[in-house]
Formats: structure tokens, C-alpha cells, sequence
């Protein structure tokens, strides 16, 4: 299986493309199109083929607002760690769309898989949250190639969620993500945008 | 900027024949072509743009040495850890590409960056290396379209890695990557075909 050029091309787009975001219009996605999302993610690399990731769709308007809650207090929490200036600046940002976004999914990582009978994950049991990770970013790209704008939200009290969803002892909360048509498209980082954080580029060394 | 069904085509197609490779061919890879790798990682998501990944690139062989020694290592000593038959199997597999691999690069994840401010990492400072294994998978995916192959090591003692490149105090090991023209292309995971791990897959649950 070789691919050609124009193949390249696209993916470099939708990379480039590709937005943490935040702005998201209300109408609900189409299940197909969740469905592919979906199936995607069935698609990225994992430790020992463990596919750790495990995604619980929320669509409870109650869940939802505690959510959202426990967002507003850590970053509240987050704000109050900057000095007036860079406050102002933190004050400024939106840093997620739990308001609006259509779709939401929580996705945990499952800390001893099965799955993989441990392979590759002796000396760094961490490659199960990069798995999640590379998961993630699978789907992401995928909403992205489909004209849909994914946000990934960290500030949350991991625990608080975890107990929320009451799921399994053996789950760790990895990401929320918001999923849903995005009010604008940007081929530049929101933070680069705001002059929160620069663009930067670090070469690599050589030995 | 829409994409269209085709491009969201090509993106599929490479998420399916991307694998974890194993067997390289070992002629160099072009310099031009690796420019495109390094420029590509520069478009992956990091949490408050931080960017923490940092790539050594070891053309070195006494270190590459050390690095195969090492995994050697690690990989008998994971080895001990089944049962009779399950070792026979794990004994059976080829889990890395040390041997061949044209292009070798050691990526690491600074614990505290200064790029960022500290944005979206306050509950969960895992997003940092979250981030780094998007960015390995963006080179991953890029490398993939232009017809090159990657393994991800991560059966190595991640300490001794960090002081065999003597990387600073706030850097950690995340991975090894392994980069070449690969020895043959497959749509299956190498652990599903050598009956190690067969894929599965875990329905989204519904709150």
C-alpha cells in the first residue's frame, strides 16, 4: 500500500487545520457521522495492542452541568495562580465549549489492561495514556477531515469526574472532549491568536 | 476551510495501514524527506501551546549500541514474567527495529515547561506527555503518507536512556522511535496477525 502525494497533502492540511476548539454552533451531530468517529478510534496505535481507552458518551443535561461546574471552580483555581496582568489575560480566554458543544465524551484509560497480556509496558507503564492519547487524536482528526471541531478540556478535577461517572475502580480520567460544528475555522492555535503563548519551534539536537 | 470525502478518504486509509514496524529496510533515509517529519510534529496539539516534546536525533553508533543493549535487556527481564507457552510466544515476536532503523530518534517531554504558563496542566500535569504522544504521532501518521514506516520502543529502562544522552534534569524519557522504509505494508496490527493480542473494540457507553 503506497500512498501519492496529493494523499500527504491532504493529511498535512488537515493537521494544519486541526483546532483545540472551543466555539461550537448547537445543532446536534448526525449518528452516522458519530459512528465514524467511533470507528476511528478503533484505528490508533496502542501499547501491546492493549486499546486501552475506554469513552463513556454523555448526553445527561444534569451530568453535564456538574461538568461544567467542576470546570468553572478549577479554573477559577487556575486563574488565581497569575499575577494581575497575566490574570487579565487568563480572564480573557475561553478555554472550553461545555456550554454549547453537541456531543461530549469522557474517555478514561483502564490502568491494567488484559488486553496486551502487559507487553511494552514493564518499563513504562505510562505508554497506556499515551495509547489514550493517540486515540484521541485518531478521533480528532478524523472530526476534523469530517468539517467537525473537536476541544479537548483539562481542567477538570480528574478524580471528581471519575466519581461523577462512577466508573470502575481501574479507570483514570484522561480527557473530556467536546465535539460539534465549530463557529470558525483557523489554521493557527487560539493561544497563538491571543498572544497567550507564541508558536514556538525547538530544533532537534544531534548525537 | 471544508474538507472533502476524499481527503477524509485519505486520512482513513492512513490511520488503517499505519503500523507499529518492526522491519526495516536500512538504506538512509533522504534529508528533505526528514525535514518534513520535523516540521509536521510542529503541528501537533499541546496543552496551552506548550510544546513540550523534545527529539535528540542519534546517528551515533556506539549510543545506538547502548540503546539495542539496553532493550535487550529489558526485553529478556519482561520476558521472565510468563507462564511456559505465553513465553514462547513473546520469545517468537520481533518487537523492535534497533537493528536496522536508518533514522533513530530519542523523544523526551519537559516536566515544566515555561512555554504555556502552566494553562490546562494544573489538575492534570499528565497532559504534558499527553501532548508528546500526539506530536510522535503526527511524525508517525506524516511518516506513514510518505510511504515511510515507524516503531515506537518503549521497552527500555527509561532512566538509563535519560543518562546515556545526558538530557537535562526536567526532561523525561517518552519514546524511542524506530523510522525507515519498511520491509512489507499491512492494514492488521503485527500482535492481532501473530496471535499475541487480537484487535478489539468497546462500545462507547451512554450517560
Amino acid at each position: 500500500m503506497d500512498f501519492t502525494p496529493s494523499e500527504a497533502e491532504a493529511l498535512e492540511r488537515i493537521l494544519r487545520w486541526r483546532r483545540d476548539v472551543r466555539h461550537f454552533r448547537p445543532e446536534p451531530i448526525d449518528e452516522a457521522r458519530i459512528e465514524r468517529l467511533r470507528h476511528a478510534m478503533e484505528l490508533a496505535p496502542s501499547v501491546g495492542n492493549s486499546r486501552p481507552w475506554r469513552v463513556i458518551r454523555v448526553d445527561d443535561m444534569a451530568l453535564r452541568r456538574a461538568v461544567h461546574d467542576n470546570f468553572q471552580q478549577a479554573n477559577a483555581q487556575a486563574a488565581q495562580s497569575y499575577d494581575a496582568q497575566k490574570r487579565a489575560d487568563y480572564d480573557r480566554l475561553k478555554l472550553a465549549g461545555l456550554d454549547a458543544a453537541p456531543l461530549q465524551l469522557a474517555v478514561f484509560t483502564v490502568t491494567d489492561p488484559e488486553q496486551g497480556h502487559g507487553l511494552g509496558r514493564r518499563t513504562m507503564p505510562e505508554t497506556l495514556q499515551a495509547s489514550t492519547a493517540m486515540a484521541i487524536y485518531t478521533l480528532w482528526l478524523t472530526a476534523r477531515a469530517d468539517n467537525l471541531g473537536v476541544g479537548m478540556v483539562s481542567i477538570l478535577d480528574p478524580h471528581a469526574i471519575e466519581r461523577l461517572l462512577a466508573v470502575p475502580q481501574d479507570w483514570v480520567f484522561s480527557a473530556w472532549l467536546c465535539i460539534g460544528t465549530p463557529e470558525f475555522t483557523d489554521d493557527t492555535p487560539l493561544l497563538h491568536r491571543a498572544g497567550w503563548q507564541g508558536n514556538t519551534a525547538h530544533p532537534w539536537e544531534r548525537r
